[in-house]
């Protein structure tokens, strides 16, 4: 097929007109003509590359629950919000398994399912040499450039062994995400909470201050000086302590340092725990917890300043009705995590344009950052000719995001009630129409994995 | 004239074709081709938009001394070296003048001569009534969007002044441009200079230390905190310590805030005072004066952490034999300032590479940043659909800079034997050829006024 | 006389008895014991070094108006409020005369009126060769080792002249003590303030805004590192803004920086402009004008950081009734100045303690850092063998300052109702008591001019 | 004993007499005198209250290893060099056991033997019940009002321990002394040279780098804030990047924050592993090892700065030809630890006072802060009346650091060659000349256990 997008007010800067050549992006110039090609007039609206969404869990099995979005209503609800690429962090196999299964079975899950293009992050939980030998072989064939760690849970790693993958790291180009938590001050203050019976959902903030996290970021950094530098990504950044402890080792010169935050600590704060009572309150059981509104604007801030470079959404939705609300006053139970991958890019760019956010850098952090970050880039991210032709076209008009008009599976919205300035019409995913002047035409499976560099 | 540029390689990061219809940029795709027009390939060379040169003083008048590139001769040394517009500041008048007579008498200067784009900033020496209303009127209508004004030399301002005219500039969006140097220290420490007979050129760095320019820099930071964050745009920022009252500003929340330095304070340094004695040290008289390697490196990290927003230049020579020579041993009575324009553009991109920048980020500094605050963006600066054909092409190749291949008017160059890594071939100024192959094409008078907004 | 201190709980650290002998301290023990000697028992109180304040105005003569305490009812204010050794700053002459007319006219203003020991600071408007030998012979000789110059008002000196008595003083070892305010701004702002007719108090403050301060802060620290660090002494500094000029400069290495600020800074805040009305608000006319609750903290925070070194009072009182209330509604002819002398120490300790601020800290800004500073040391600022016997004795206990309590001959306190945690109970004056158990025992001319060093 | 010492130079401000009757100073004065008292006069010294070493490891048993000096030739050595008191740190007991066993065989340890007063830091590797109630039992009862911890070696401690402990010593009040290195990172490193036969002295640097330090005090910081601040003190920091965790955390608020450096850190480094080649460098194998020079002058700077608090030891020394020597091709296997109790005061008041450092200040850090930081002040760590009499008077007088004049039991020293400007002449425990005009007194089981508060 091929496609003209006629008066796209490109970045909101400059109107061109868009060719479009079958999957690939052929020209931008003015007053394109070509009798062959379907015309999309996109006069008066905003035209941008598609949305990268770096972190998200579909499906994710956490053994009692498994997350309710699979590839297909996942990637379903990304569309719809203009997002057009995805990569997800696939979870933990058995202690004794190497994570290449886990990566052969998340391929399968996500072959037929996926209506955009995808990709997946590695996990890691040992430093076998096996597991290390994996890590470079999947860099370097697989297109799996990126690996996630964590410092809490079930998979969580010792120092030593940090300290192992990121030197094989530093080799390879690999960039290691990182879940930061301290896992011992948290287990501590649960424990202590427990035994004094704090079961409300905000106990889930407070039994994971702000200390855990920004410690847990100060050590995987000196962890990452020692290992001489490696690609070290933040996931999930949500606290102005953490953020400053960013801030502080980029000013002591440490390099190759990433910082995710998410629509959720932009957006939501620790109220959300207490506001509607603790069948409200439940809905938001995610780690980091929500935080307080002065973290929110350190995090709007560090934006500003190109010290946070992605926002990411950890989508990774359960039920409201069966699966968190029967916790609602006992909150140690309750399936981590919330929705939000729909919603990322129409609100972030409202709020962010309404905090005073040039449409350049919110454009940056929501999809050129991230798939330059993750080896998407120039194929995903921007709209030049030779990329992909992964193009979302959309209205400047306020409308109120509500339960009914999300694309997810899951039950809820962590962001009912709130008005976007935009809305997204029409997405293009290599040259296809996945949502037309708001109609939904994706195909469930069109969406394909690409091997990142 | 159409011209389709096939193969550009687009800022080092895309292959693509670039489709000119007379003065402007028509299309950027894969494959252009059109029968009627003509072809340049680009092929392994880094296609860029035409440098924006935002400091110059061709025929500046100080009197005694005349600077010796006019608007011909020095938009050619500009053009040579890949740029294809500057702003000049304009000299003063008399006392009892307003600005608007030196304008005039600007556009008359450059009307016939310019050899590629050019406009003009203002040049305020104090604050009546009438020359506020002029800054007013010359925004609005004439396209005169800045001016300089100085806290030393003849046309120095008082604070109260200073104020005054940033208090108006907040109301119009005039940039205003401030040479920052401490007037009383400077002259007290000439004055005792000069009674110890200390007469050689180092002298002129010595009695201009840093703590000179730090000071103003910082009390006009103030001053435009109290009149509200008008556009103040730091000229010719020549060392670490004026840089750092600049960053430690805006931490603090200072808005409209505008770093610029030179490419003197960038890659020479106070040894050239020394280094050939005094009849080489003369060559270098201009204020600021060089300053030290731990001030050069400041700056080029400037540029890195997006605190130097703009390099330029401040050419404004004078010749060496006949101006500069007779002072080499009373540096007093010597013309200040040097040539620049020229070696700019190819030896930032140089250097700035070696050291590890980006290319976007020498971009930004060199070309698309200096059109953006002074209004001249997106019709110069960047390479899209609509913008003025302004187009650069380099090739990747090793040579020397030395008096015999510049195109100034001056007799000497200031980075004589400087070995620059790239060398434009071929410049378009407004879809013209200026300089084909190496080839120089220029005709005076073909450089237009740009109204800026 | 000699007197023996039973019990004394000196500096609130140790219960120990102190022997004096005619003017000196000769002993600390435990269980001094001395047939021939007075016993005075300080049991339950708090025994301290007497007070040093360093900037009062005496007399002070503004041509239309005289500030009216001289060094009589100044001096006894003092003394009742526990100060027992005042530095004060000498008015200007007529221009042509040199300030050493000055101090000899002081010597017989104070010689027959001053209840405790003083000194005077030179005060210099000018850079005559003249002017800078008799700074050098007065320190040397006289025992005047610092001297004031002012940024702004009449005798207001321009920076090459600033930067010449800076010089002169690295040589001599003079403090300099600043008055930091930009002149040319405050002239702006006042200018345009009064062409509205902005004519209350509050508009006193609004024409002096913090960047004034903080302006002229930073840029005499330069000049003072030009001049290669001679000892600068900013007095009253009343911002946030311009104690982190000071911050800032002392963490780059900037030595011999000396901060001051006043009881009223850290007292009192702008509100006190509005709360009352007009004929309230213009009680509160001086420079640097009341400030913000922030600055407030800040100030405070910086007396705990070792940042602010001094305070002291600018004791400058005017008539309310007759001086000036008449200029309740324009603000711009009221006389500029304030009482403080007699409430600083009682005061500043009780809200000092009550923030958590050590007694020993207290003790430094109040007592010790002056004498330190101003060459006064060992002899004042500290109880130790062979210093002054200067000593005063506070109970713990509550009362409120009124205008019926105070010794100062205004007809008003600036902290009425403020309530005081100390009352000065007794006071020594080199061995004799000027105050006894709350009884007034002064004698005019018991105080000596102090020679420093 | 009735002794009066006179003509004291005391603290190098002040020429005064110190009357000692029996144990504690009596008084202080000008021309104390009692014909009933021996009489010892201090002319042209100066006069220092005894040092305080708080961390020192007499007897420690480390299995294989016993450190070398006992309660005797360790007191010994540290009071020849000026140091009246020591608190040392207890060896940990078998994991089964609770730390008081411990404290109850180091008090049989040190009574008999010791010839200056001490007191003992508990020692903590685990968070039983028990350990925390007997943390405070040993806190209010007897006199233990600190314990150390440590997040390497043997009894390291995971973070859920060390927060439990943090949050108890809030309550109690108790001083957590913190041993920080990052275990797991260390471990790995470690592996790794050995695994490439990396044996010598420096590998013992290389493997436990500046951010393995850095690293854990950051993480210890974070823990204290959790647990609300309890007293925090890092141990024997050795690096910039150390201090400034710790500077940062205080600007950020952090309370309660104390920083010891030691002797070794401020005087030597790393070269000290490679110059003499293999034999030289093992002398210095300690945990922190010797560090850089850019550490050793952060550590200065941080003395200056008020970021340093306290200047101890660790000593620990083990013989060099039998323990130390054998392993010098082979560094893992050799004991760490090394000597300079002796050496502390001496050395650091003639480098401090040499790098421009006050007196006032070394005293603060060698005497005046370790006294008041774990309870020993006032009966130590001044001179006073009331204060014990631990008097030290030395002599300006250049000598040379040698084997042949040092006092402990160990065969090298640690600072063969250094020159002292000082020397300590006359030492007083309790009233008792321990040393006297040079000559060595001391009776074993002089030396009292001090109950701390």
């Amino acid at each position: 097929m091929s496609l003209i997008i006629k008066n796209a007010n490109l970045y909101g800067e400059n109107i061109v007109d868009i060719k479009i050549n079958g999957e690939k992006i052929e020209s931008i110039g003015c007053n394109l003509n070509d009798d062959e090609c379907e015309i999309y007039d996109a006069k008066e609206r905003l035209t941008l590359p598609g949305g990268v969404d770096v972190h998200t869990h579909m499906s994710l099995d956490l053994g009692k629950f498994v997350a309710v979005d699979d590839f297909h209503t996942g990637t379903r609800a990304a569309a719809c919000g203009g997002t057009t690429t995805i990569v997800d962090h696939i979870a933990f196999g058995s202690k004794e398994s190497y994570f290449d299964e886990m990566i052969k079975k998340y391929h399968k899950m996500a072959k037929d399912l996926a209506i955009i293009d995808y990709s997946f992050h590695g996990a890691i939980q040992d430093s076998r040499d096996k597991t290390l030998e994996l890590m470079e072989s999947y860099h370097k064939n697989e297109g799996i450039v990126s690996t996630k760690i964590y410092t809490t849970y079930g998979g969580k790693l010792n120092d030593d062994k940090i300290l192992k993958i990121l030197k094989k790291a530093k080799e390879t180009g690999t960039v290691v995400c990182v879940h930061c938590e301290n896992d011992g001050a948290i287990a501590e203050l649960r424990e202590e909470a427990k035994s004094k019976n704090e079961l409300d959902p905000i106990y889930h903030a407070k039994t994971r201050p702000a200390e855990t996290e920004a410690e847990a970021i100060n050590r995987l950094i000196y962890l990452s000086e020692i290992a001489g530098y490696p690609k070290l990504y933040i996931v999930h950044t949500s606290t102005e302590l953490g953020l400053n402890e960013i801030k502080k080792a980029r000013k002591r010169g440490v390099k190759n340092l990433y910082c995710e935050t998410c629509t959720q600590y932009l957006l939501l704060d620790e109220q959300k725990y207490i506001d509607g009572g603790n069948s409200e309150g439940i809905k938001y059981i995610m780690s980091p917890p929500l935080r307080k509104k002065s973290d929110q604007n350190a995090l709007w801030q560090g934006i500003i300043d190109g010290e946070v470079n992605v926002v990411a959404t950890d989508h990774c939705p359960f039920f409201y009705e069966t699966e968190k609300l029967p916790y609602k006053d006992n909150f140690y139970d309750c399936p981590g995590g919330a929705p939000g991958v729909e919603e990322r890019l129409e609100l972030i760019l409202s709020e962010g344009l309404k905090r005073g956010i040039s449409l350049d850098r919110l454009i940056e952090v929501l999809i050129a950052n991230p798939a330059k970050i993750f080896g998407l880039y120039p194929k995903k991210g921007n709209i030049n000719p030779n990329s992909d032709a992964d193009i979302i076209i959309l209205e400047k008009e306020k409308y109120v995001i509500k339960q009914e008009n999300r694309h997810s599976n899951v039950d809820y919205t962590s962001y009912e009630g709130f008005e976007s300035d935009y809305k997204v019409k029409t997405v293009l995913c290599r040259g296809k129409f996945v949502l037309s002047e708001g109609k939904y035409l994706g195909v469930p499976g069109y969406g394909k994995f690409i091997k990142r560099n």
